[in-house]
């Protein structure tokens, strides 16, 4: 991939982007960069310290995959300062402007569309989600080897969703040798469970059955492990919810019925930064040439009528 | 399941039929059956001689997986006689009437719209794809054992396609030993593909490293392995086409290199009848139960209007 | 299995004993134990405060899977008073009683001979060994999990050894999704290597090709990961050592060149006490009832001569 | 490998020897060769057409897995002569020749010792054991695929002996998706046979739960499926024998039981000739040098005294 000469802004981040950083640069981007200290890994970029300066001349921005929190403040682990994003900042960036980020909020969503702006989340995007999902399913694996006094070898270990972290997980699970049951909602899903050696179970019969798990990993981003649920469960059950936030668990009615359950968003960038900075490294040029490409075309197209 | 008085017309098919008709008798279903022979398994049943008899007084009407051919007749492998279709038979069933068939021909279509039949074709229904799809991969993998002088195990094996049945057969080829590679056109199959352990290769990059197979699967219904391709492959190579006919491969070319090829449709039904007709006693009984109903629905509807 | 009336003396241990005891009560031994507190899990068994309690009249003596330290401290972690196992505390124990115990030091395997006393190592017995291999393979996962910024899928998983623990570590690192490379010294280990699906190496070959390696997993109870070979690794790697003390690393060198290695010993009971107390409770009763019989009939026969 | 110069008598055969016989060319070995025809492979080698000529000279000789019959004829698939082996042959070799077979009858083994030849057996040698395994394990589960209406996944598959063969063959039947139980005799077998995520027995408990058996394959060369076993049986079992002959299957029995069963021994040879062929290429190189440097060393040191 080639970036030569196309000017980006990296706004905030964490370990990811100490990996993506350096592949930008190498490819031949001019990399300009908020929310970081001097850092080896950074040679190559130019450090600045406010967004204003980061955006000049951006030609596409790159924000984290955790976004901004509601109030526009960029994530940025390795800033002292809050780096807000605000609508006079975005306003400034030429149309067609290709801006990544992983999760966007609705203010900017809307700032994007009043202002003509190319935005694209990755989080959802399904190949970025895949490869996400090895790290999330691997850090749910984790949490769950240290919170729970048995082995995942032999456990009864259950996987609600058989989405793309379900998916991940339930095969993790089953190479380290767990029982592992599935619970999933459509006759294809339950199938395809099937032909891969899980026994599946619809959630109509998850609370029948319910008692014998050891471990419980949700991904279903519903309250699915609600009280009546809960109820029949274990207590010595530990679950591990990674459901975006709020996740799927009564985390109040688990807690008076002592049943330790663990709330885990966002585990990519924390259990395996490097891996997931790899994933970013993989995916954003890509787009970033498009975007950049396609704003061209456009330009010629307008030029030309 | 509840068939208690339901009337079925069972016409042709093959072994799989003689798993799904006890279990439909076993529920309670008054069963008439054309094209088999007196049989241990059909006890309970009504064996008639003619598709006229068969289909008095049906409210549901079972065809074969494999339908019918171009002119009509009706698959019967035990069967002498032919078993022809024809639209005579079709307009004397009620309106409304279940027809379940695996795959149904264009004619058959234009018929149930102008009789306003509740055809229903499982082929292509997801589950039931999924589930036929184990013992598809199964019988790939039994001709390509009977047709290579080398273990799968060790082997490189390609398989062309990461759809219902590609996934099957990657998956139980890795679970013999063989180095995997899947061809596959989407961005989010290739990252499953990296998930579970499989080497991932677009079709673009196909030919070129082709060479190396030693076995090929194919699961494209398109014309994947074309005279270019095969140009490029082992004169050693085996290739298995799973593709409904005419398959994806160039045959004559094939040939022509002195490349084994096999087309080879139809699997299930051939290698693992049994476990292929569970899987119809698995599925079409709710579809007969739920036509029934769905029926006198209609009909309670337009007598109370 | 049955324990009726045989009276057991446990000394000292973990949270494994806390799950063995409980068995032991109810296969009907009266049991004696010291060096824990009072504990729901210990109802029925009577707690005692010496070591000379404990032992009275005791027909079989179960100490701890990592035994004493070198003078003769019993491991003990709930007790705060030391439990000193001497000679004249042994030679009170009538000729032929069994002692079970995981790894016995050199003194207690003397006054063992010295007195005639059943004594029973049983880390060391195969099976034992390979139902804890279990744990320590998923303790040693874990350690690397929580030390490496990417993920197990996807990395250069190396384990030297392909024994009880090596084989267990190799099919969950597989099973995770880790390209698995194993070290291996015998030809009939290499060609099961090669059955299951890893790449095999050999010790000689090891030095060329372990730059690569992301993670190295060791099991193997000598110097083998020596000053020449840590030279040839990448400084980012991680080695997990699972060989008894002192390890199979050079870990100063290791140290010197920035490698982060871990030494890891003792696993079992600290990542998975539950499990890895179930597997005594699976093997203790057994041993005991069979040393009970044996110095049962020894008896009768010098009696009978 | 370097074979300069060594002199080589390859005696009959079959399919693996025309993967060998090229390979000891190639390593520049002067090979002579009985029973095969005029074909490209053999290239490079000296075909003749007696035993008497393969072995003027010969330094090593080569015999088939198979070996001989009782009465010393030599396996030779495509002779139409008969080879037969007689002491008057062997006698004039050179005290120390090397001669490499699969299995020797006894009278080979006398002569051997009679005529002081280096006589190495290697169907038993553990490393060769193991890689056969891998053609014996697919050759049987394609039996299996043949001989059963069922598909594998899914199936109820059961391996009698953890041995070198029962160990591959219960990794790839779970592979395909089989559930599977191992019978097995000893704790460590069966404490790994848990670890590997089988479900084991003893042979004690074997008869009490085989009922539920689709598939039994049987790698222990004793009569375990006898009778009283047989009678526990389901009619619709379907059998295959891997042990060497006669098998560890009462055969009668099981055919007035209805029960099909196959002795299915020499499986590499026959399903995967090439994957075997190679299997000798790897190891018979490396014994030939082996045991001429031997001859050799033991010469200079009985020149020297």
């Amino acid at each position: 991939m080639d970036l030569t000469g196309i000017q980006v802004a990296v706004l905030g981040g964490d370990d990811r982007e100490l990996i993506l950083i350096p592949e930008l640069v190498k490819m031949g981007a001019r990399v300009r960069v908020v929310g970081f200290p001097q850092r080896p890994e950074l040679a190559g970029a130019q450090l600045v310290d406010t967004l204003e300066e980061a955006l000049i001349g951006a030609q596409a921005v790159v924000m984290p995959m955790p976004g901004t929190d509601d109030k526009g403040n960029i994530r940025a682990v390795y800033s002292e300062k809050k780096l807000e994003l605000t609508e006079k900042l975005i306003r400034r960036l030429p149309p067609q402007t290709t801006v990544i980020i992983g999760v966007a909020r609705s203010f900017l969503k809307e700032w994007a569309v009043k202002y003509r702006l190319n935005l694209i989340e990755i989080a959802e995007m399904d190949h970025i989600a895949i490869l996400n999902s090895i790290p999330s399913a691997e850090g749910a694996i984790q949490i769950a080897m240290e919170n729970v006094p048995i082995t995942i070898h032999g456990s009864q270990s259950w996987v609600l969703g058989f989405g793309r972290v379900g998916k991940t997980l339930a095969r993790m699970l089953q190479g380290l040798g767990a029982f592992t049951t599935v619970c999933a909602r459509n006759p294809a899903d339950l199938a395809r469970i099937w032909e891969m050696g899980y026994r599946g179970i619809t959630f109509d019969q998850m609370s029948e059955k319910i008692e014998k798990a050891d471990i419980i990993f949700n991904t279903v981003p519903a309250m699915v492990l609600n009280k009546e649920v809960l109820l029949k469960c274990s207590p010595e059950v530990v679950i591990v919810d990674l459901a975006s936030q709020p996740g799927g668990t009564d985390f109040e009615w688990a807690d008076k019925l002592g049943i330790k359950a663990i709330l885990a968003p966002g585990l990519p960038g924390k259990v395996a930064p490097k891996t997931a900075g790899k994933i970013l490294a993989q995916v954003v040029p890509d787009l970033i040439v498009e975007g950049v490409r396609q704003k061209l075309e456009r330009h010629t197209i307008s030029e030309a009528t």
